[in-house]
């Protein structure tokens, strides 16, 4: 289709000549296992002849990629905006040392925060940047507790007990503060985010966290139409969850939420759950954070995912990372911290990504490809509806908003078995949960891609069965 | 000196045209401000005319840089050989997309760990990267716990009730651990990082930590030959405070400790002190984390700083960032994690700012720029020695180690007085603590820039007295 974005010289489909990965990578695995932790590699990629949704491999193979590193690559590999803005000099300003931002920024860090501010979400016009989603998600709850405790003390300043008491973790009542999140949430790593995060034990073992509470995500069942009942109730007894939580605890600052849980196996809740759930934080002078770093920057077929949602209040803060280069999080012009240096550090981002990040946002904009990608999201949902179809026995669950979709396998080892099958195939993808198969292509993922996307998956599912 | 690193081309002096910042960074803040709280800002820098040790900002001034962006920059502004690299196409397989090294990683990656595997510190040859010093602190305290749970199991794997109280931040026996750290330490902003931080109330205040311990720290006086006796009994006796924690708490995982304290106001303790504190720790199968996020990278004369100690045991942990362009920790082999996935982000560092210390390591290397800057820290150490003997009223306590120096201001507002009245004559420098003037310059500082930054010092003092 001619609206669709083109790469040129994109491969036409996958070449595989090894097994994946192959001897070049193991090769490179065995060098790399000297000094890093190098066993969850699945590849070493040709970083200059990937192209578009393309991965070429050490080893010359050639594979599609619903993958993304993640979730982590906006507008496919080498994009020839990004290539011939770094050719032609954008970004030399940025080649000679990396500064802390809050310092002494270049004046181009000033355009790049410009460019950023198009994106901003309705309602949250300033932001603070870092470097990293787990950081993004830090300092957002930094901003939430000083917000609370601010309101708490009636805007009146801390007093010198509090000044002093800090210094020894022992300021009266901050550490019965709380962040709410769910079960199957993922929101990072450090040891404040991973107090949120409820994905899985091996991410949380032997780490103290603070007892924060914890509710259930009202996981919608697929077909939505096959089970409005069953996911209306959940929805319910979710936000009565959240209600008797804060019911039972008035130290809960702020609850935390994605959009749609990633590492958690691509649990989705509806607009409407989300805009209940809005009104009730709203209601109990409750924070509400939406972590943005997984849906963020256009798969959802909205540039973020909680636009589709129709709040009428906007969140109190949005977090970002991935696919957006850099971390960071938006923020209610009311929750600008009045005191400065107390959401700070060195770098504060990195100008470099920043310079990336803006052409990747004019690239996105131009082309209109989070329209696009909608769209293309719409076929690869369909594709997927099919394909559990013929394997009704294997697949099932297929769901997805724009092109962030999953499809559950019927358990987990059939799960691993199809995503190890099919990247032998030629394509590159990823799990979620214990038996999801997640999509997180960039945003330049086309129709073509979808077809051949599909066709490998049923071929992989074919030889599992 | 013709042994002395020359950049060519660099200006011979400052030049100050307008009041710092000037209008030009005035109305880059006020752009900027609609956006991000820019109020911190010193001035906006001309990342392209900045050279060596030498500011450009964004108004035609010219200034002698001694705080080097929060001791982040490692080999000056716009070096040629990083310069010269980045023109040459050394970075442009890195230009197309930013990975999630853990996952794809190009081959190139496997260079540049190879390139950092060279300054590890002796006995601690294995390492992980992430992006900034706060991960770095954070990753390393997961790494500790895990360690230290996996002993305390004699190396038993966890049970299925560990796993599932995980989930709900409740795993017998892990919140309890903890992480012991100084008075006046900085270690980071995010919440487990600011657990162990102590350095100034405003980076806690209304943030919940966790109820780690906290131990006076050895602050020496100087001169160290009329001080003998109060800092040998003031070693001891914080020496005995770390044993009575120890003893006071079994579930003190690992202490954390700056070589020298740098936000906390360059608070130095001998090496004796930290030979001993070593022993004790090992005896008690307490983990040492040695964080040299502000103080790695060759500015203390040494490599790391703690290779000065003379440690007749490696540490455990050693964490870095700033000078080395992205973050991370060294660890000793024993505390590999046996498990996949338990320390690990999404991006796991950044390979462009790798690829870019690769070059600033092999610099380093060449122009044996550690060395250097142990000669040159002679230099400043000396002409601060002499300045505060100039003015004894003013200034005290000149202190250092390599270029890492510092000298006292007779009150906070005398310090920050100087240092603002010193940029306006054409020196960048900052504070640390409450009233000490810290020296964090890069690895190409030389004799000529010691004169230089002496006479603008001198020069500043004498309008403030």
């Amino acid at each position: 289709m001619s609206t669709e974005p083109v790469i040129p010289n994109e491969p036409q489909g996958v070449s595989i000549l090894t097994r994946v990965p192959g001897p070049a990578s193991e090769a490179l695995r065995a060098r790399h296992q000297h000094f890093q932790d190098a066993r969850t590699i699945h590849l070493y990629q040709d970083a200059r002849k990937s192209l578009g949704s393309f991965i070429v491999d050490a080893d010359g193979n050639t594979l599609l990629d619903v993958y993304g590193h993640i979730a982590a690559v906006p507008i496919g590999y080498n994009h020839p905006a990004l290539l011939s803005a770094w050719k032609g000099g954008a970004f030399d300003w940025a080649a000679g040392f990396r500064p802390a931002l809050g310092i002494m920024p270049p004046p181009e860090w000033v355009d790049i925060v410009e460019a950023i501010s198009k994106v901003a979400p309705v309602g949250l016009p300033r932001f603070v940047t870092v470097t990293t989603g787990s950081e993004a998600v830090e300092n957002a709850f930094k901003a939430a507790f000083i917000a609370f405790m601010r309101r708490r003390r009636g805007g009146a300043s801390w007093s010198e007990d509090d000044a002093r008491l800090s210094m020894i973790n022992a300021q009266p009542g901050v550490n019965e503060l709380k962040i709410l999140s769910f079960e199957g949430a993922f929101h990072g790593r450090s040891l404040g985010a991973l107090s949120a995060t409820r994905s899985k034990a091996i991410h949380k073992l032997d780490v103290p966290a603070f007892a924060w509470p914890v509710v259930p995500f009202p996981a919608n069942k697929f077909p939505l139409n096959e089970h409005v009942h069953d996911n209306s109730a959940l929805e319910a007894s979710c936000l009565q969850a959240v209600t008797d939580a804060l019911d039972a605890d008035g130290n809960i600052a702020a609850l935390i939420v994605e959009p749609i849980q990633g590492e958690g196996g691509d649990r989705h809740a509806s607009p409407a759950f989300f805009r209940a759930l809005r009104d009730l934080l709203k209601a109990r002078g409750v924070f509400m954070i939406v972590d943005e770093v997984q849906t963020g920057a256009g798969a959802t077929g909205t540039f973020w995912a909680h636009e589709a949602w129709g709040l009428t209040d906007p969140p109190d803060f949005v977090t970002f990372s991935k696919k957006m280069q850099l971390g960071g999080f938006f923020y209610r012009e009311e929750h600008a911290v009045p005191e400065t240096y107390r959401i700070f550090n060195t770098y504060l981002g990195d100008p470099l990504r920043g310079a990336q990040l803006a052409v990747i946002l004019d690239v996105i904009a131009k082309d209109d490809l989070v329209a696009h990608t909608k769209r293309t999201g719409e076929k690869l949902l369909a594709g997927l509806l099919e394909l559990q179809a013929r394997y009704p026995d294997v697949l099932s669950q297929a769901r997805g908003v724009g092109t962030h979709c999953a499809i559950d396998a019927r358990d987990p080892a059939t799960r691993d078995a199809i995503v190890g099958a099919v990247r032998q195939l030629g394509l590159e993808a990823g799990g979620s949960g214990d038996r999801s198969i997640r999509f997180r292509p960039p945003l330049v993922f086309a129709s073509r891609h979808v077809g051949l996307a599909l066709d490998l998956l049923s071929a992989a599912v074919a030889t599992v069965r």
